[in-house]
C-alpha cells in the first residue's frame, strides 16, 4: 500500500506545507538524508500556543505534536514529491514549551512519534530527544525538525 | 585492543541499555550514521535528577553526563553488536537542566565528552553543542544525544 | 568566483576559529557531512552575551547570530581546507538565550541565515531549527551548530 493510500485510511489529511517564517528553506536533501526545518503547531484554525504546566495540558501538548508531525510529513511529500520515497524516519528532535516543573516531555512528543509508526508502520520508528525549553517562535506550544532517510527520486 | 578490552582496562561496566520512556526507539542506523535517543542520567541507583545554580552542583552535573555517556555506549554496543564498529563519534547534542544564571554548561558536558576520547581514543573526539534548558524528562538533570559514523557489519 | 573571493567582495574577515571552550572539536567530517560544534557569539572585542527580552534587544541578537555565522565559516575553511569545497549548508541550530515572553528566535537566527546565503548563493539556503533557552555557555546570547555537505577534498 502506498503512503497516500494509507494516509486516506488513517482519516488524514496533510496540511499545506507551511512556508518557513524566516531566511530558510524547509528541508534539505544531501546524501541520501532529508533534514527538515523545525515544524511548530500550525494547525487549520491557527497556530497552538502556549506553555505546558501553565496554560496548557498534557492533551493539548499531544495535540500540537501530532499537528508538528502532520507538518513534518506534509513537507517530506513536498521536498521528495511522493511519501513512497520515505526509507525511515531517522531522528525526531522536539522542544516543547514548558515551566520548570513540567517534566511529561515525552508524553507530548508521543503525539508525533506515534503518528510516524502509524503512517509508515516500522520504517516510522525513530531515535528521538525530547527537552523543555522556556519559549517557542511565535509563542508556539511545540517545535519538532525530523532527519529522514530517503529513496534516490 | 578492542573497545571491550578498553572499557575493561578504564574498569568501566557498561549499564543496560535504558529502554525508550515512549514510543520511539533508542537509534537508528542509516546511511553510515548513527543517530542515538536522547540519553538521561540513568545511574544504577536510579535517575540523576535537579537542576544546575538550585539543587545541583557542578561535580554532580559532571557525573550525570558522564553516566548520560556509559548509556549512549551501552545503546551503540545494543545498536550495532560490537563496539569496534564505532569509526568516530562524529557530535554530541546536550541538554543541561540549568537556572537561568549557570553558564558552566561546556564543563558539565565535558562528563560524557571526556569519556569518549577515554573509551574510544582519536575515533571518541567530537563536534558538540551544550545549552541550558529549563527542565528535561522526568526532571533529568543532563540529557545527550548522539551521532556516530559506524562500520559495515 | 571562489567563495574567498566573494567574502572579500562582501567586506568580510573571517574571525581566527575559536578553540573550543571544553574537551570537544570544532568539526567533524564523516561520510560527506561535517558536523560543525555550536559557535557562540565570539565577537573580535569580546563574547556577546546577555538575553532576548531582558537586557538585549532584536538588533543586538541579530548581530550576534551573524557572528556565529561568522565563526561558523571559519569553522568550515578550517576544516575543509578551502571554502569551495562547502557544497550545501544544510541544516543550522540556532539557540536563543529568551525570556519566557520573547518569541523573535526566527528574526533573531535570520543574522545567520541571511550571511550563509549571502556568501554561498543557493548552496547556502538551509534548513533550521531555532528555539529559545533560558542561558547559554559563559553567558552567551545566541549559539548555532551547524551540519554541511562537503565535496572531496
Amino acid at each position: 500500500m502506498s503512503i497516500d493510500a494509507r494516509l486516506s485510511e488513517l482519516g488524514i489529511t496533510l496540511p499545506q506545507p507551511a512556508a518557513p517564517v524566516a531566511a530558510y528553506v524547509p528541508a534539505v536533501e544531501a546524501n541520501g538524508l532529508l533534514h527538515i526545518s523545525g515544524q511548530i503547531a500550525l494547525a487549520p484554525d491557527g497556530l497552538m500556543t502556549g506553555r505546558l504546566g501553565e496554560d496548557r495540558d498534557l492533551d493539548y501538548g499531544v495535540a500540537a505534536a501530532r499537528i508538528c508531525g502532520l507538518n513534518l510529513i506534509a513537507q517530506m511529500k513536498a521536498a521528495l514529491g511522493s511519501l513512497d520515497r520515505v526509507e525511515r524516519i531517522v531522528k525526531l528532535g522536539a522542544f516543547i514549551s514548558s515551566t520548570a516543573d513540567f517534566t511529561d516531555q515525552p508524553k507530548v512528543a508521543n503525539g508525533a512519534s506515534e503518528l510516524m509508526v502509524d503512517v509508515f508502520g516500522d520504517a516510522g520508528k525513530h531515535a528521538r530527544s525530547a527537552v523543555g525549553v522556556p519559549v517557542l517562535p511565535l509563542g508556539a506550544v511545540v517545535e519538532i525538525d525530523a532527519i529522514v532517510l530517503v529513496r534516490p527520486a
